[in-house]
């Protein structure tokens, strides 16, 4: 296994791009030596050139890929294709299906990213729609939750697909041993939920996959990590991703306002100003940015819009730690499993 | 309007019953004199009667209601139902139905208060389907959301039918005078989110409603307050609310590990603990407890089941309030509008 992977970035997508792109791998080029051979940054030469002046570790390692056209944060999925190709996001992708790079990156429109991806890469083997895959905060590190939005409707066999494509992204992005596998549900007894979840934990027992599952979770055990992986559609996984997003903001809101309301408060959370600092750190999207695009025939790491350097910074180091982790071999034989399990039942 | 009401509460139903429901009434009787005539408090005599004794505010106002038999926490719908007859449960609601109280209380089963709440007081004119509705902190009070947790699967036009149900409870439950809808969705755009959650943004929009409808709201919109009400089918709403509990248990679970870990800390935690005791005040599940069950021919409102006596207590504060207030007259109007308007399009 070779460690020393070529990053492919896609410099103008984002709301803060490409300045935010170029602190991000400044910030990762200082902390990343050794480890990534270049990366690849595709976006507008001459306004990238004076950004890479003022950041030397990130000129370092970068080799600017020049392209004028970008994909707008605001364009649809259908759009975007039509005015995407020889864009940035685009040739972030085609490196990666040229074999020059190991992982694109990109915090541009999601749709769009998903639909390039799909087109210059195709799928994966025996899966049949990719997913998005989060990490969440819980008490000893992440969980991962996926589809967050991906899917808006999904199949009980996509369900499981997914299972096997974010058990694995649990390995790799969390260094976990044997992740835990649960399945989202409004209830952990057999019979609660609708069709489509029953289906999904009926064939996850029964397809003899090699995996923990541990049945029916519900929202509440996602924040507390009762399992490693949650598994959902992107309808659902959507909502309550950003749902607990909204709840920590509304927690920072009530918390500041109140510490700010007497002066015997006000000097409390001064001489607690380092525990508040660790629970910003702990519920900060931007720690558990890099989304992976799960299912492609090739990699794609989809960070947040609206990240900062930091944010991006973190997406570049899960797309190293995957690239570096061979990723689709760890799939390939429950993909493999599942797909002959499928054919007998349907036979 | 008289405000002068009944309640029936259910003493046997909740984890900790009937223990935390007697000192719920407790409580609740110390505040609401002149408010409410009686509380008819149904459950077994002889386990009643030395828990009044110990609390003579809540013996002041209630008159026991004997019977033997419950409904345990555990039953399935299907198996309390044919169980349920001259239970606790039944008998609360069995007395909103005769018209001897306004509103039935109960911490039980939630499967079977559902089940039995239809069985024994139908269906309110022009709805379907019934909703639980949700009281959810926002930074200035409280949203409601629904359904959380009856229909796992709904149809657009029962969507619509809890937007008209949810927003007479915001006006009631929290006093707003034209409560804003939205509908939860995984982005606001137009072209976002499935078939049903589209088809039913073209129907608020569309059906001539008495509703201040503010098109699509995401998960993350729910704790800021974008809007007082959040309409969303129940498996989604059942998800993103324990979402948002797991996420605020985290939040406190942080922040309490990190407030130990140093002598500094520890002080200045001591000197902020009145801005805590608000963080926790505003995220307390509790302070938000008595969801309603709407659309049922009369008025059942549900406590959560692991409650104690000051979160039943609200729950019972609740229910006089929208008893007070005569729910069933500011829903009609809306319902019948939408109704006409469905069988026009479906003519």
């Amino acid at each position: 296994m070779n460690n020393l992977v070529c990053l492919s970035v896609d410099a103008m997508g984002g709301d803060h791009a490409p300045q935010a792109i170029v602190d991000g791998v400044d910030i990762f080029a200082r902390q990343a030596t050794g480890k990534v051979s270049k990366i690849l940054l595709h976006g507008q030469q001459e306004v990238l050139l004076p950004l890479l002046a003022a950041a030397p570790d990130a000129a370092s390692i970068c080799e600017i890929r020049h392209t004028d056209s970008y994909v707008s944060m605001t364009d649809k999925p259908s759009q975007a294709i039509r005015r995407a190709r020889g864009s940035s996001m685009w040739n972030a992708i085609l490196a990666v299906k040229k074999g020059e790079a190991d992982v694109a990156i990109s915090a541009g429109n999601t749709g769009a990213l998903m639909v390039l991806g799909k087109v210059l890469l195709g799928m994966v083997k025996n899966v049949h729609r990719p997913a998005i895959a989060a990490s969440w905060p819980s008490p000893d590190g992440y969980s991962v939750v996926l589809d967050v939005g991906a899917n808006v409707v999904c199949t009980a066999p996509q369900l499981v697909e997914f299972a096997i494509l974010g058990e694995a992204f649990s390995r790799i992005a969390h260094q976990k041993a044997s992740p835990s596998v649960g399945l989202l549900n409004v209830g952990t007894e057999d019979v609660k939920g609708n069709d489509i979840v029953r289906e999904a934990d009926r064939l996850l027992r029964g397809a003899g996959l090699e995996l923990n599952y541990a049945g029916f979770v519900e929202g509440n055990d996602v924040s507390l990590g009762r399992t490693d992986v949650v598994v959902t559609d992107g309808f659902t996984g959507n909502v309550a991703l950003k749902a607990a997003e909204g709840t920590a903001k509304l927690a920072a809101y009530v918390l500041k306002e109140s510490l700010m309301s007497s002066p015997m408060n006000r000097l409390g959370a001064f001489l607690s100003q380092g525990a508040f600092r660790k629970l910003k750190d702990k519920m900060d999207p931007r720690n558990g940015n890099g989304g992976l695009f799960l299912g492609l025939g090739g990699l794609v790491v989809k960070s947040h819009g609206n990240t900062d350097g930091e944010g991006f910074a973190n997406a570049l180091r899960v797309a190293r730690r995957i690239s570096a982790a061979n990723y689709m071999d760890i799939i390939q034989q429950n993909l493999e499993q599942f797909a002959k399990h499928q054919k007998l039942e349907n036979q």
